[in-house]
């Protein structure tokens, strides 16, 4: 429940003592029948918060977005004049409204259109396999070819029995802590928190001596986080956390094993505050306030995990340990640090390392004592989200010169091998996740990843096979290649209008060709793809190309020089490597030297979270990498612009392909 | 004022509102002419305390220690059956009672006796000269023959100007930031909190890259403890803490030039707990809890802080660290750290290194993110304030051996050089400070501190030449060597009752000496020694000088191999070293080696918090320290024993002494 929505239910409260009332209604939120009683005057969209009834919101209720679509099926609802921009007529008059500008003044019934609601994502989280050392073994054995495979988590924990002290015995209490711990751990150093300290004395003597202590890695010393009585050894959980601009996702890990237990993802609720995060940084820094954005995540993170604990039946006081891993804006957010100065010219962050805090320290509820890591940024546009990303596929670990490719609504290349590194970021648009196509959609249920095209014929495959709801990344790629092997589009991506198909249709004046008609979608309304939609496309695909080949050629290599080339996203799980290639996004190599990983930002953090060595060579990476800043980088506009092509206006690029 | 106090003025506002109303009476406390309104039934303690006017209580208001005596003038208040234990029927009569015990149920007028009223000690700060060298210069050369004249405190403001960025030089504004500070100061890492990233990138932008970062040692790194936009760098103060078991004494330096600003001191609050660590602990471990304990020490150094702060115009805020020293029961209690296992056998402390944390975390009221650092003990009875001993007399830094006795209710012997030291600790009782003495007081105003008897004739001074109210240790001692010198008493300490002297009276059945008669005295009484008084001083120098003897001959030396016999404690300030050898406190050595230096526990508190290299030299001293347990220790009951006799047992030890 939101401050405001928590502070009219106290004002009801009130109310309800002296006496005074005010006039309720009763709303019932369709598909769900989730129904809610609010206050009259109450907005739609704050009734569908109280009611647990998630709405989609990108201005954060300003009227502005027109993304909260409700569709009243009984009772009265004034369409006010916000909506007359967002709704035809029709739909107006069939009770479409805006949930944010719309106020209850009537028992209502509300359907939740298929668009305006949230549900799950599918989520990626593996790819490249990731196995670790024995743990025990390997603490002592560092080795530097591949440390992310070292079992060695941040956050130990230890149990000890100690020797009651004697006269001839008698260091304090927490030297004698020590003194063991160094029999079993290799730290030379140790620092601990007053609290620690605190009824130590008292828990040893009543306790028989036993304890567990819970030590993690600071710098090159342990820090004892806690000293529980008795032995807790085996109930050591671990967060990695997935920062995502449009999504959040949280792994719980088991600490003593590695084992992932569960998985959780949502939607970022900083999208109230803006689609992307040069919005959002408009928003906390202009006309709104850092708080909410910040504050946005952390209930993110903290509903992810509850559910996650609640689902496995463990205690958030047994978790110790998180690490997150966000694109430089997003660890700010999250971190309460002001990104303002990452927006500008000469786009400068606040910080690339962060210091190791308690997570206690910015909201995040799991272990009072519990430390939160966020993964260093490289600058402003490359972020922990990238390092991540190079830990997971192992870039940095080898000789062989290697290539990794992120496609967010920034497109972010790293080059390089294990002595040297070069990146760089480009703006790509959020088309491959979805965003500003008309159909499209995240890859989550219902959503098209796969497009054939044979005649008059579509077969697609949809996420869960549920009925179609829109487009994912992976589907675009398909229907754009099937379109122009098809001829339906030519290689600049227009609609050949002179190809007769009977999915090649007219909406109003705009030529549109349909994926999945109404009758067989979800949604009851065609899945369909516009020229406006190729063009975004395109221009995505040919900014992380133009990156890419600015990136290669900067360092003096050839494609066919890299080793491998990892590709990273939020496509879907069944993206196409050949139809990547075939319509320019990725370079015309050996595809068995292609690879698609996934998420590979909470592969990242889970590595880093489960080897210390890892962690410490991602301040490395960090530190050691070059930025290209691109908007500074000339050649790389003459790229873009040459990219706008299927598959390239320079055919030698893509000798393989032909349409 | 306390909670008690507090959520008494808080139902008092309430039943204001509500009109109810209560029985409130005037209470003028005399001779400060102070009043004050309480409610009915309030206790007179606790009116005292609303008044401001401070009432000696060592039971913490049960009626147990019978200190908090007033003498009613005026209004009707009845003695409890409590006060019957500690006034005669003729005191009762004229209107005494004790404040804790008495409820007012009237309008009254109090007389607060001099012996009921606490006054400010006069505060011995300085004895050896400590000198530095000049700041600046040194950080870079530190020498290790005496590192405490070493200046370089340890936390610093360093005033900052930055390059503002550029695309060419973009990094994030914290590594602008150490980047600058790399070149000022000698730390190779920096640490930082994340409230320091807070609002940095705002600052330096409205500031024009223009800031003072507050930098403290942390380990071997850097701390940064807060970015302050502009420049601040000559606002920094620290507090030099001296945690006695009797008093609190906070002195105020400017961190730059390290000038001592000011000092105030007080009696230490808790004692309403405890008069001594014994019964503290048992009320905190005990029928208590420890919080009060912890609490009572923290109000007494925030009031004395804002007393200096404000007498010196400077602001809470600029205080950015503190060093307190105290022995290992007053740093637990200060830190807020069970001390139940210090109290008996194997005799264990939580810790004896203490983390450096915040000042706010246990209360302490100073920058928000001041430091405040606790110096190490050696053991349960050798604590921070004999490490800050051995820091102020040099002890440490010297091929030659010396001797350090601090004498309080324990007394605490060091014996060693620059390579080794071996401790210990006996139980001295609190005599040298005026406990357990009839007309004992601290050194504070009007103090009788020197003695000389003459026949008939008896010659006193004063402290602050004010009447005399009592006699302070180094009175006691001249008093203890006159009366054997004259034949008054004999040499195991008793009157010697054929001795005639007008000044050898009895009272009741008692022999006693009177030092000053009641028309010259402030309280209007006899200020007399009785034979009791006698003995527990001969008990308390036996023990000092047992401890001595007892350490001296487990290292193999003699008494005149010892190059310096440094003597501290809170005796006043014109001890008479001759005096104290022929009572057999001190040995009887050169005269010239032995040296009165006062409270050594602020000055190496000082010492520490204006030199990095001498803190860092007090945690060496700690940990290389060999406590012996003289209750372990078979000959030191022997010399105990021995030592109760003036000067000794043993002529042939104190050869120049002849009464």
């Amino acid at each position: 429940m939101t401050k405001a929505g928590k502070a009219k239910t106290e004002k009801r409260a009130q109310a309800g003592k002296t006496g005074t009332g005010e006039a309720e209604f009763k709303v019932t939120f369709l598909p769900e029948q989730k129904a809610v009683t609010v206050e009259k005057g109450v907005s739609l969209l704050e009734a569908a918060e109280r009611a647990g009834v998630y709405v989609n919101s990108l201005c954060g209720g300003q009227g502005l977005c027109g993304e909260c679509r409700l569709k009243v099926t009984s009772g009265k609802a004034k369409a006010d004049k916000h909506a007359i921009g967002f709704f035809s007529g029709e739909e107006i008059r069939n009770g479409y409204v805006l949930a944010c500008q719309t106020r209850v003044e009537d028992n209502l019934e509300v359907l939740v259109p298929v668009k305006s609601r949230l549900e799950m994502e599918k989520i990626v989280t593996e790819g490249v396999p990731v196995t670790y050392s024995e743990p025990g073994k390997t603490a002592l054995h560092r080795i530097t070819s591949d440390p992310a495979t070292l079992f060695d988590p941040l956050v130990t924990k230890v149990y000890l029995e100690l020797p009651e002290p004697t006269m001839q015995d008698n260091i304090a209490d927490i030297d004698r802590v020590v003194r063991e711990l160094r029999k079993k751990l290799t730290y030379k150093d140790y620092e601990m928190s007053l609290d620690c300290l605190r009824n130590l004395a008292e828990n040893l003597r009543q306790n028989e001596w036993k304890l567990t202590a819970t030590v993690a890695r600071h710098d090159a010393a342990g820090r004892i986080l806690q000293l529980e009585p008795g032995n807790t050894a085996d109930r050591n959980y671990g967060l990695a956390i997935d920062v995502g601009t449009t999504t959040v996702v949280v792994q719980l890990v088991q600490m003593k094993t590695g084992k992932v237990l569960g998985v959780e993802g949502n939607h970022n609720l900083q999208a109230r505050y803006g689609e992307d995060v040069i919005s959002r940084m408009i928003f906390a820094c202009g006309r709104g306030s850092l708080d909410p954005v910040h504050e946005a995540v952390i209930t993110d993170i903290n509903a992810l995990t509850r559910a996650l604990v609640q689902e496995k039946g463990i205690r958030l006081e047994d978790i110790t340990c998180a690490v997150a891993a966000g694109n430089t804006t997003m660890s700010h957010f999250l971190l309460g640090l002001m990104p303002c100065a990452i927006r500008l010219e000469p786009y400068v962050p606040t910080a690339t390392v962060y210091p190791q805090i308690k997570a206690a320290d910015i909201g995040v509820n799991i272990n009072p004592q519990g430390i939160i890591e966020v993964l260093p940024s490289v600058a402003s546009y490359v972020g922990g989200d990238i390092v991540a990303g190079v830990l997971a596929c192992g870039l940095a670990d080898h000789p062989e010169i290697r290539c990794l490719i992120d496609v967010g609504t920034n497109g972010e290349i790293v080059v390089g091998n294990n002595e040297w590194m070069v990146c760089c970021s480009a703006s790509a648009g959020p088309a491959f996740e979805g965003g500003g196509i008309k159909a499209g959609m995240r890859a989550s249920k219902g959503a098209i990843e796969k497009v054939k095209i044979d005649g008059d014929k579509v077969n697609i495959a949809t996420i869960g096979n549920a009925r179609p709801r829109g487009i994912c990344g992976s589907g675009l790629i398909d229907s754009i290649y099937e379109l122009a092997r098809n001829g339906i589009i030519t290689r600049d991506g227009k609609f050949n209008l002179s190809h007769k198909d009977k999915r090649l249709v007219k909406e109003g004046r705009v030529p549109q060709y349909v994926i999945s008609p109404a009758e067989e979608a979800e949604g009851g309304e065609d899945i369909a793809i516009t020229e406006t939609d190729i063009a975004n496309i395109i221009k995505s695909k040919g900014a992380v190309f133009a990156a890419l080949k600015s990136l290669v050629d900067y360092t003096g290599l050839g494609f066919h020089q890299l080793e491998a080339v990892y590709l990273a996203g939020g496509f879907g799980s069944s993206l196409d490597i050949e139809k990547g290639v075939a319509i320019g996004l990725l370079p015309d190599i050996d595809r068995k030297k292609i690879q698609f990983i996934g998420n590979s930002s909470i592969i990242g953090a889970r590595i880093a979270l489960l080897s210390t060595p890892a962690f410490e060579k991602a301040l490395t990476i960090a530190k050691n990498m070059t930025n290209i800043e691109l908007s500074n980088y000339p050649p790389f506009m003459q790229e873009f612009v040459a990219a706008l092509f299927l598959p390239h206006t320079e055919d030698k690029l893509f000798p393989s392909i032909r349409y």
